[in-house]
């Protein structure tokens, strides 16, 4: 046993890895192209103790976490989702332990779902890791900001709800694939004053099938221009996420929320939510490799004796 | 001069033909795949000889009033947008008339322009052609469902505002390129049960980015086949614009409607209508050409003189 760990988060297109030291210092990294999309069944756990073959060799046997798809039905091993509320120890219930060939354990971190969002249960996977990560000492109300987006609300120490927006999906399928934001210039532009319209725009209809035509009626009035048009539909969908999460209780203006998560999005939410009165901040850690070693050091309380 | 017509739809990726009597009855129609996207500027008034030749030796050089979109800045002859309200002798006093090299006479028709819509004025092109075909006899909440369905509403002859959805455009997007859509059953399957769950369940919320989530967590709690996600997610898109439009002040439950169209969607909008207590009827005429005819008749008084 070493106070070490290497923390892996395996998704559809890379294998992401981070060595940690028993202080929390990032001693190494390394990220390979194998994605689980590239992998039949069978092939994961060579593919893994070849990429970590040098860290293995120079540390030893090093425990590992694993976090991503990879926990997911379409990965290695899919570790069901633990219901909210959940704190660390819930988490740490919720993990799938292995060994590897070398003797290392691999300990796979579960998902996390809310039974009750409606019409059905609402799911993240690796948000909960990056929640935990950050800290759930103080009530707060978390904000994740991504593909599926992601508020959630901590209180007494566990995660007790959350609810996911499509939000960066949406800006993909319509900046990538619609009519209405066609002609958006290339090489991509941003334009903080657009995404601030789009914002405006947003805060102004809750017609949201409406609004986004805006990204085309606003070229034909001669009032947006092609170097516009990205970060315009970036500040509608952005911001309808706000309205719609206010509107669905999550804050009033005045409150407080923290902004957490690597997807280069947190200073964009950061605007939008001082746009609807949120105080938000952005802590800009490394959050998912914090609570990735939270939850395998509770772990270590659930597999104590096995 | 003669009593016959032919009416052009030319779009992006087709010529329709529709050759109509005096008395309004189809004579013949005919299309080709020669849409506006497959030629050149100077090269529209060739293709178009060459698709009616046939007509014009039988018939005589027949008046042709054209629309779609090659009314449009990539198309032919742009035609300026006419402004709400707006009725028929208005959208006549819109069209821009040519002369064929037959000595035809070919009239362009206007779109549409809502100036007052925020944040910028709205647009429609084809469907007040449709709309006049309906009838502006008596004062009406008309829909027209489609890839940019729009709303309308006839008062006192003419079409005094109007509001443009995407959902059309918004449902291919989540079918053909969606994560949250993904794994949806092919070839396509229409389930009328799940198209009514989708209705419901975006009659429950207003929260859209949110709400579209639920084609995949359907699937994740298996409560959502593959051959229903189709048409669940038809009824999600299809609901919030009701929703969105009942919200922007089109209806209120009790009002009646009228759906108007040819892009095989009325059925379906009728039940969206029923679900929100909208009584609605389909005419279910081709009310393109009646309009188009109706325009062009008014546009006598216009060029009279000429």
């Amino acid at each position: 046993m070493t106070d070490k760990a290497i923390v892996i988060d395996w998704g559809t297109t890379s294998l992401r890895a981070t060595l940690v030291g028993g202080d929390g210092a990032r001693l190494d990294q390394l990220e390979t192209a194998q994605g689980i999309s590239t992998l039949k069944a069978g092939e994961h756990e060579g593919v893994l103790m070849a990429a970590l073959s040098g860290w293995f060799t120079a540390h030893g046997p090093v425990p590992v976490v694993a976090m991503g798809m990879i926990t997911s039905r379409n990965g290695w091993v899919e570790v069901p989702y633990v219901s909210c509320p959940a704190g660390v120890a819930d988490l740490a219930r919720g993990t799938i332990r292995r060994s590897l060939s070398n003797g290392a354990e691999i300990v796979f971190l579960p998902g996390l779902t809310d039974q009750k969002l409606e019409p059905f249960p609402d799911v993240m996977r690796g948000e909960e890791t990056q929640i935990v990560g950050h800290g759930l000492g103080e009530d707060a109300t978390v904000i994740l900001p991504g593909t599926h987006s992601k508020w959630a609300r901590v209180e007494g120490r566990r995660i007790i709800r959350f609810q996911t927006f499509i939000t960066g999906e949406m800006f993909a399928l319509l900046i990538n694939h619609s009519f209405v934001a066609r002609g958006a210039a290339t090489p991509p532009v941003d334009d903080p004053l657009a995404f601030r319209r789009g914002l405006a725009d947003a805060a102004a209809s809750g017609a949201m099938l409406s609004l986004l035509f805006a990204a085309r009626t606003g070229v034909l009035a001669g009032r947006l221009s092609a170097e516009e048009i990205r970060s315009y539909v970036s500040g509608l969908v952005i911001g309808q996420e706000f309205r719609q999460a206010r509107e669905a209780g999550w804050f009033s203006p005045g409150d407080h929320a923290v902004i957490v998560g690597n997807d280069g999005l947190n200073a964009l939410y950061a605007i939008a939510a001082d746009a609807y009165q949120l105080h938000a901040t952005t802590p800009e850690r490394d959050e998912a490799v914090e609570g990735a070693r939270a939850i395998l050091e509770a772990s270590r309380q659930v597999y104590r004796g096995n």
